[in-house]
């Protein structure tokens, strides 16, 4: 069964991913997509990402009937009140911002509005990286409001599972309390240590022998630095809190260290590995499944 | 030409790989391993790690011509004085600890010791996780002392370039100062943020939802607890200012995001980006070689 036309606004990773998968799913007689640059959007139509180019966001959403807003997440929450108000009202618009209390709020009341989030990336981005299978076997997060319309919702939730992923519905606020502490904290941490470590005076001999793990550690500083601006922006408030509470972490190990205390610092690295190697397990029985 | 008896002292991850190494290369006739946990050094035998397992540390050393001491940091600097004491002038010994210069410190002027340590590792420990190509194109640092000769020296690099590694000689200092930067510091962190992590209210919901980025992030979390709490101990001091420089630069990131900052952010995230990005470059051109 067709449902017409879909468009995708903005080609990264992301926009570009789900363009695939939705010109992989035949759910749709085409794919049409837009982006500000207009070598992205050359290069998403030679790559196949798109079935076809936009001129314009206008035209992008003309005759559409999934509207996909794939921008970073401050520009998501600038567009979103002109797009909602060009859209007719059976028209379903989801986006894929990584905060989304900011989002939800910015939306208000619009029925056919669905906020959505996939818990997948790369550390690579741009429509190059674009892949159909970014999905497959990963998460994605939406956070309806009570006025969310249930048709939307089903539209938006028929699109990620055609594309491999599971679906799950939860409170924005709940949604970015969790993603600050797993995401957002994670890559503020590597920030800080790469910026620390380069601008050291042993950085020359610090990178020349760095180990795998570093580079495991590191591999989210290479993300997109104007994404995470947004997202540490748009989030401030709850990543300001989970920064907070892991200084206060680190204060205590630095203390136990200063302290030479054998015993608690034992502790707190067995405690560490016991909690990493149980979600790693769940992780392992998940992807098993 | 061999050259007697090579035994190792400690036979987890890095003893164990060692003991493969040395077997493999036919330089010494015989690999005789020992460990003071009698299951480790049964299982060592039968998964032929080791030639034969010597029922102490005496009976271990006992006609070797090479000692190899692989014991957690810690218990190298304990063990370090009576072994030298007992092992004839002529016996290379060597040591594999993360930390260099309390242990050079503790050997004072033996010429037949050489203070080492492989770049290698894997949050895997235990005599079933050692390999063969553990050390392949990784690094060893040694740091030998003004009175290390140069025959046990050349002992010991033989060793490590058999085991397809790369030598680097330094001061013992800045090897302290640049594993705190690369290595000891980033566990640290992942140990602060998975105990964090894990005492969060939101932990079972935050476990639920981390995404790959974050299973990277804390793989080193589940590095050997012992191991660790030795290393933290043994660098103490590198290890509190590698952290107090992490902390103060990662107070700075907090302070732009906390006064919305978004050209200071951008430019943090767009630094790190291409700092990390010449590094993993040159790791690359360095693994094509």
């Amino acid at each position: 069964m067709s449902k017409g036309i879909a468009s995708v606004i903005g080609l990264g990773l992301i926009g570009g991913s789900i363009a695939q998968c939705l010109r992989a799913s035949d759910a749709y007689t085409e794919v049409v997509g837009y982006d500000a640059d207009p070598g992205t959007l050359t290069k998403a139509l030679e790559l196949g990402v798109i079935d076809r180019a936009a001129s314009s966001e206008t035209e992008a959403i003309a005759r559409a009937s999934l509207v996909v807003l794939a921008t970073p997440p401050r520009v998501t929450e600038a567009q979103l009140p002109a797009l909602l108000q060009d859209l007719p009202a059976d028209v379903v618009l989801t986006d894929v911002a990584s905060v989304k209390h900011s989002i939800v709020t910015v939306a208000g009341s619009a029925a056919n509005f669905v906020a959505g989030h996939p818990i997948a990336g790369s550390e690579r981005s741009g429509v190059e990286a674009a892949r159909a299978d970014l999905f497959d076997n990963h998460r994605v997060i939406v956070t309806p409001s009570t006025t969310t319309s249930s048709a939307a919702l089903a539209a938006v939730i028929a699109m990620w599972e055609s594309a491999g992923a599971e679906v799950i519905a939860m409170d924005a606020a709940t949604h970015d309390a969790i993603l600050a502490a797993t995401s957002h904290l994670p890559h503020m941490l590597a920030y800080a240590l790469v910026d620390a470590l380069s601008k050291s005076a042993l950085s020359e001999d610090i990178f020349r022998f760095a180990a795998g793990g570093f580079r495991d550690f590191t591999r989210i500083a290479s993300s997109d630095p104007v994404m995470w601006r947004d997202v540490a922006l748009a989030n401030r408030e709850e990543l300001l809190g989970a920064i907070d509470t892991f200084s206060s972490h680190l204060a205590a190990l630095r203390s136990a260290i200063d302290a030479s205390d054998a015993e608690a610092l034992e502790q707190c690295f067995d405690d560490a590995r016991q909690v990493r190697e149980s979600f790693v397990a769940r992780q392992s029985a998940r992807a098993a499944r």
